[in-house]
């Protein structure tokens, strides 16, 4: 943990296990990269794996953001998990429970050969099973792609979970009080309308609940 | 649009209807907001709610971050909403449906009795129906809350949908291909542990589905 990293508003939600982080960063499907651009920051969505030590974002050659973060530009790598929405007595103690894991650091871009083992494992950890079914990337669509990695160097966590925190001197307040658990499903797959192979939808699409 | 706002990636998604950019921040709960901190670029997860012409966020006088959003600093506020795994023949054309919408502006913090109004639409927003019955903010809360506005000015909104676009030589690629839907749910609400009073889930706590 560093001074930039360290939690300052409700500490005791600050988690240190670095297992924490990586089952986070395993369970989502999107994060926020924020990269500044002369003097405006952004906040880009992105899609992304965890690999080891590092985590994989991929964009295109054409995006002015992406090639900041190619070129090692500070960045904020940010997944939140919604669990629940969360119902005090009081307005001021209802929140929501979330996991949320915070990656600050310098990316650098992959060259041609790790860039293609980068694409497999991006696809593999939202769409598993896939990669051995799809049209490979040719050489155009490679060079149009670019993979940056970001390392688990410096990195905080916040967990908020459990019932309503409500004060002794709320537990009183004629209200219901509780959690509204949340979570993302999905639904039927839908087959593409110029579908021209006789298939059925794969049994490892049928896999892909939440991850 | 301005320069800083036109989408240069994939610019047939971009969207510029002012309607569309309200349907988005109205159907979301979590947005993630860049913004720099000596050289350092932050993206921090808050919820929101879109009051007219401007974006309302909320966080406590504790975090540095919102400090600095509260005094104006330059920000950028996005919200994501997920809506399938599109799966192409090619690994290339694989990728999201998506809704996502951008605002890029400088904030500014609401005084006391716009503060209260403030967090009374961000309440409603997130749990309709609740603010009546919750414990109002006392004065030492609202005294620990910023509200920070940004206004609807410069934006962009980028809407990824329907099928697969593979390219012509792809359609006979041996492999299924579609679109498999997805989306956020709410389970059975849960009972806070420490509930005193006899009081059954409110109905308009069943009401919260998705935005």
């Amino acid at each position: 943990m560093t001074e930039r990293t360290r939690v300052r508003r409700l500490p005791d939600k600050q988690v240190a296990d670095r297992a924490v982080l990586d089952s986070i960063l395993d369970a989502g499907r999107l994060a926020h990269i924020a990269v500044d651009d002369g003097g405006q920051p952004f906040a880009l969505p992105v899609t992304y794996v965890r690999d080891g030590d590092r985590v994989l974002v991929h964009g295109s050659t054409g995006s002015r953001l992406f090639r900041l973060l190619a070129e090692g530009a500070p960045a904020c790598l940010t997944v939140t998990l919604l669990d629940g929405l969360v119902v005090a007595r009081s307005a001021f103690g209802s929140t929501m429970n979330y996991r949320c894991a915070m990656v600050l650091g310098r990316g650098h871009a992959l060259d041609r050969q790790a860039k293609e083992r980068a694409l497999h494992r991006l696809s593999e950890h939202v769409m598993p099973g896939r990669w051995a079914e799809a049209r490979p990337p040719n050489t155009r669509e490679l060079a149009a792609t670019l993979v940056v990695a970001l390392p688990l160097d410096e990195w905080s966590v916040k967990v908020s979970a459990g019932p309503p925190e409500d004060e002794a001197a709320d537990l009183d307040w004629p209200a219901w009080a509780g959690v509204v658990p949340l979570r993302e499903v999905l639904d039927e797959p839908l087959g593409a309308p110029d579908l021209r192979v006789d298939a059925a939808v794969p049994a490892y699409v049928r896999t892909w609940g939440r991850l």
